[in-house]
């Protein structure tokens, strides 16, 4: 057997906890599929006097000095659970100069600055893994990385946010509002005290740049993606899915498309969207994450699992800490960062998409013509219309309701398109706007 | 750039022949991801003068002489995609030996005989990667070998049989008979003219080999494997089961469990079964393959996918070529196979599972007692019970319908019972078993 592989884990929290737990349990799993056994050298924490339960390790292992339980000679790997952007960049991009393999669950960080991670890793000839970043447990950055490297990815869809896949199942299944759905998921644990993150779509934002990075080899940040969260999901547009044979998901979507003068660019963005009940995704209940990936040779292939908890996490954490463990046993380092294709990414106005709209409109002769002439300005082709009776509320004599389904078009047109029906004098009011995805 | 990295195609069929387009029109992408170009060196067919359409290649490539191919010193990687034991087995081992890297997508030898070639890999230092042996295009194998390797993984079950999935599910939607959907499923290409190791379940029993040798570090050969397949399966089991709210699923199971004296041991087994609509598995439609996989830390995982045609199978291999021809510029050798657990392989009749029985009986007091009274003396306990009128068909008046589902009990156990109530005066006929899986 080889010299033990030691590592540093800088944070104790929920996942850093299950994994010293996993570590324990599995000591003899591990040894062997390693060839080495690991050992923690250190467990750097913001506080040593916090009562950590029974956690099976010696308490002489905690620490505050991060930076210098990174930079002890003993240490090969340096694994990050604290989150945030400071000061989990400065201490990783240190491990990775001094050549430590780093693995990472921090989503947040790899998508505002990856490129000066990947910059070190590349400095210090050393693996940086994040398989814990995005989709907790599924094993989906590897294959994007490794498998599917022979292949050409064109789009990835995903739900990639438990909360608020839990709250748009609840939505869907009960009818329920969005504030009755966040409360309940809060009260079982699947929102935070505070949910903006989630719910504003900043988490599965951060996630998309992950992704789109990986699948397209270019860099993507979070600010190049375009992102809605679900607050203004309405029981209404809900119901409105359901009528339709879809339901309402917050999709992440990185997909490749070309610009005016044909050259090859990619979109990212995060939006609630409505895809059709028969989608693989659509299925996707609770607080579960699925990926859904099209490729040119592989064709439709989809990720699915838990994407969020301690256990999960950790699962995903020791993944990549076996893998760096045996690429220094082996004395070698994985395929590293691949930004070789470096697409410029488009802005969401271009971005190809279908709208379903829900106007209530004045019951009179003339109104469809009217409304059909402002689709026809803007260029966007629709697919259906349903015209009915104003289904209650405040509607009362007079009203009819407009329900219109476009081709695909530019965003940008599909939304001026929507900014005119607004101004028409016919039109009372714009109900619901929500796009349509997954379909042909 | 790097030399080239100079590949030995064996086998133009569909996937070979896909897997020459492939390389040519990805180029420059392939060069620029594994940081040298590819090149093929020669292409073994067994006949030099086949129309081969218009494959962009040198027909001067093209060879019948396997052995002497392989035996080039400017080949680096042998791509086998021609199947079957031999002369398959002999190439790859003469190319592992020498150290030349392999990628198949056999998986009938890999099932059959795998320690062989792992043997050979680890004697020559070479790569051995089979990703398209399993579920085609679905990055499968090099999850569960790498990305899951912090983990335990418990139990995986899966569809990695794309006709059966085909014709089961042609059953369930129109309600057909086997051999209607049997002729449905060749008529569209989905079926091969002789079917038998599709519908037999040889097909799935090799991958289920494969699948439980990764999960379980043990060697599990194709003969190891339990085998069942979907001839049997009727029209009336198949409403059967949608009255139920299940469906009906040619599944590969591959469990984790302990024999009597509380040894860990590991069962692999293929064959029809019952699962609820609800279980992600019954989703997968048409000719789709998913794997779900269950694991401790990880918790539920699902992988879907085609799995089969030359354009996913040739991702999946190329994918393999990508990450070869990387290792081998590195130097490196990835993982290799891991059989440390060595865990003994337990008979089926030791598997744990669930019945669903129909029995036509005599409609008389007493029957349900007598009935009872059999799965008793088994020690297989009866989760529910419906009775109803004999639905017709043969029945007349005095008979009834029993629908029995047991709980979880050990598969002898359950065939014992089935064979006891055959030889029950008051059965007229076992109108159909099935297992049931997926529940709780």
């Amino acid at each position: 057997m080889n010299q033990p592989v030691r590592l540093a884990l800088l944070g104790c929290g929920t996942v850093g906890a299950e994994v010293v737990r996993l570590l324990h349990e599995q000591s003899a799993d591990l040894a062997a599929r390693i060839g080495a056994p690991l050992e923690i050298a250190g467990i750097a924490v913001r506080r040593l006097g916090r009562d950590r339960g029974d956690l099976p390790i010696d308490p002489a292992l905690f620490t505050t000095d991060a930076l210098g339980l990174i930079k002890r000679d003993d240490v090969d790997v340096v694994v990050e659970v604290v989150g945030g952007i400071e000061p989990a960049r400065g201490w990783l991009v240190e491990a990775l100069r001094a050549g430590k393999s780093v693995v990472t669950a921090n989503k947040a960080l790899l998508a505002e600055d990856g490129g000066t991670l990947h910059d070190a890793a590349a400095e210090g000839g050393a693996d940086l893994y994040y398989e814990a970043s995005v989709a907790g447990a599924i094993p989906l950055l590897r294959p994007l990385r490794e498998s599917l490297h022979g292949d050409r990815i064109t789009r990835v869809t995903g739900i990639v946010n438990g909360t608020t896949n839990f709250i748009l199942s609840a939505m869907h299944a009960t009818g329920a509002g969005f504030v009755e759905a966040l409360e309940e998921a809060t009260e079982l644990g699947y929102a935070e005290a505070d949910p903006t993150a989630d719910v504003e779509g900043f988490d599965a934002a951060a996630k998309a740049a992950i992704l789109a990075s990986l699948a397209f080899h270019t860099r993507v940040g979070a600010d190049d993606v375009h992102r809605e969260g679900i607050t203004e999901v309405t029981a209404a547009d809900v119901a409105s899915a359901k009528a339709m044979g879809c339901t309402i998901k917050l999709l992440c979507i990185a997909a490749r498309g070309a610009d005016g003068q044909g050259r090859e660019t990619v979109s990212v963005r995060v939006h609630p969207a409505m895809i059709p009940l028969s989608h693989p995704l659509a299925g996707v209940g609770d607080a579960f994450n699925a990926v859904f990936v099209e490729a040119d040779a592989a064709g439709q292939l989809m990720f699915y699992g838990r994407g969020a908890g301690g256990s999960p996490t950790a699962s995903a954490v020791l993944g990549d800490v076996v893998a760096v463990a045996r690429n220094r046993l082996a004395g070698v380092r994985a395929a590293s960062e691949s930004a070789y294709a470096d697409l410029p990414v488009r802005p969401m106005g271009e971005a190809l998409t279908r709208y379903h709209i829900s106007l209530d409109v004045a019951d009179r002769p003339g109104v469809l013509e009217a409304v059909a002439g402002v689709f026809a300005r803007h260029d966007v082709s629709i697919a259906t219309v349903r015209q009915g009776p104003a289904a209650g509320g405040a509607g009362g004599a007079g009203e009819a309701i407009l329900v219109i389904v476009t081709h695909v078009a530019p965003d940008a047109a599909l939304a001026a398109t929507v900014g005119e029906l607004r101004g028409l004098d016919i039109v009372r009011s714009v109900a619901s706007v929500l796009r349509v995805e997954g379909g042909s």
